[in-house]
């Protein structure tokens, strides 16, 4: 029997497509064995067809991909359209339509990859954390303004907004996720000194939805004092729960102390299944290195495997991190292309041996 | 000749005390020389006054504090005031009422600092820079509010205002200081992919002001790319100016990254001299070591440092960053007292051999 998924595939800008285009191929390796197969849909969205036709996200390709099962998406952005409007018109409102709540995006430092950290942090123990970032709320909502724009007497607003039904919904998908850890911790990030109302909203909600998780241990840090021990004790953390730009800036960092953008993965993901999840790596676009088989393809691939744990199917998922954790770990210093990486890794998914 | 100078000194909470009287100790070593003195008018604002009085900042306070030539203060805050209420009620109404709208934040690894960063960062290039974060506008203006509190309907908002004038003058401010630097560039980061309206205004003032200066170079990050440089390339920044809140993180990750806050010396600049600007370490109140005699005083030397050479005194600011930097380079790792530390600073700018 094959299970068959329907894929709504956006590889977007820059390295987008090129990154999407591994993942997919390692998805198609790892399906068979687990009876599971995958059905695409290319939605050519971005920069290309910003300036051909004006359009972003129109509606009804929204609802076309609306009804997939998930969406594999490869970078959105690009220097020839003004900052802003892919990523509000294209990626953010396919967060917010599709109601991603849950941004998640795990941070795990593997044997043998290099970080920019000295041996003195990285030897305190197992970097393996996951950032659960909100990703519906906060100053994301695009709920702002100008007006003078221009004049010495321009005044422009950003709205964070912030509601208790937000907020609790991703709380506890992230207590949940910290119980079924084995540390069980939970730690709050905010800048509630400062931000008091959003602040004490968030943390009025993890103290009460502390009650039903006795297990999980949990404490707060403001977002500066987190960005220190990211770089001094990474090991401190083991599921980190924050709004959605702390979110978007702290797992920038932890990318960065864990190797780099180039591995980090991510899931956009509607944990009620009312409208399908969206997984990405965390990197953006990289226009520099478009179209020259440049760009590390982990990253997405390993959004591909959190794509499959989401549907259902972990050792799948597991299969494809395993393949992953064994290529970073044998990587030589030579450079490899795109394809090289994404089929050395297949190729370990499928049980042979590295290509390239 | 002497000149006499006023200072309000605001030890404020837990550590904050103890580390300002090192730093008025230095100042008082350091002053004869350059023929200056200082009277100081000590005020008890903080955790203790609010108990006892309910008070965080009397407007006749504020007042007589705003008749001073600079104020030097300790930390705010301490865990037995809902977070928030010094911070917002004492700390940030100084920044605000006295117009501190520049927030000058110095960042510099010193030989045999210890950092987290390995040597392969670290290697790249010397770590010297600034960062000048806005101090009167962005999230930190107490703008929102919140309804509904404490049901399942609660929302909460903050908002961040931004004016052409408030940005210009900053950004102008940052401009000059990039201007007198051996390097000579100046770096933008916001987050105007998603923060739109708010991050034209930023982009299009650095944009216009650049124009006065042809020969500063300047770039732009994102906030979240601006933390992995911080960690993977730091010696690629010279003057970064930015919101007040990416301002706060960054400058934590800055401080981490060179040695720990315990050294990292800030001044809130009213550059047009309006009101008295007020110098303080970056670090918090840390009530766990607080009478301890265990915190390092050298931040907030550094920061009486930065008091001098705003009031003209560049010289006598240099005797103290001097002897500073000679302190951390011969420190042993035999803890030290917080008296230890400031006597040993303070000996090194009589000339004296180090105390202790
Ligand atoms: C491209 C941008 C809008 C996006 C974000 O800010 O969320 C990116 O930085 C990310 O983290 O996915
Ligand atoms: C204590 C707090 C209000 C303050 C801030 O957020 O500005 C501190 O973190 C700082 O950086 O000076």
């Amino acid at each position: 029997m094959t299970t068959s998924f329907s894929l709504a595939v956006v590889g977007g800008d820059g390295i987008g497509p090129e990154v999407t285009a591994q993942a997919l191929a390692v998805l198609d390796v790892v399906a068979p064995a687990h009876g599971l197969s995958f059905a695409t849909t290319d939605y050519d969205l971005g920069a290309r067809r910003y300036h051909a036709t004006g359009e972003t996200l129109p509606d009804s390709v929204l609802e076309e991909i609306r009804g997939h099962d998930a969406i594999l998406l490869g970078a959105v952005g690009d220097p020839s359209v003004p900052s802003g409007v892919l990523e509000r018109g294209l990626l953010l409102k396919l967060r917010f339509a599709l109601d991603h709540y849950v941004n998640l995006r795990p941070s795990k430092l593997y044997s043998g990859v290099a970080t920019p950290l000295g041996d003195h942090v990285t030897s305190r123990g197992d970097i393996d954390f996951v950032v659960v970032r909100e990703g519906t709320e906060g100053p994301y909502v695009g709920n702002g303004g100008a007006i003078r724009v221009g004049t010495p007497h321009e005044l422009a607003t950003e709205v964070s907004i912030n509601t208790a039904f937000g907020v609790e919904r991703v709380v506890r998908d992230a207590f949940a996720r910290a119980q079924a850890r084995p540390r069980k911790k939970l730690t709050l990030v905010h800048k509630n000194n400062v931000l008091v109302h959003a602040g004490h909203l968030w943390t009025r909600t993890v103290d009460a939805v502390a009650t039903e998780f006795p297990e999980v241990s949990v404490d707060y840090l403001h977002v500066d004092a987190a960005t220190i021990f990211l770089v001094t004790d990474p090991a401190r953390f083991d599921v980190i729960v924050t709004d959605n730009l702390f979110g978007d800036i702290l797992t920038d960092l932890a990318a960065a102390i864990t190797g780099g953008i180039g591995l980090a993965a991510s899931g956009n993901v509607n944990p009620d299944g009312t409208a399908p999840s969206m997984f990405e790596p965390v990197h953006g676009s990289a226009p520099d290195i478009a179209g020259q088989s440049k760009a590390d393809p982990t990253a997405a691939i390993l959004s591909g495997g959190m794509l499959l744990d989401h549907l259902g199917f972990p050792e799948a998922a597991a299969q494809i991190t395993a393949a992953v954790e064994a290529d970073i770990t044998e990587r030589s210093s030579t450079p490899r292309s795109t394809e090289e990486v994404g089929e050395a890794i297949a190729s370990r998914v499928a049980g042979g041996v590295p290509v390239g």
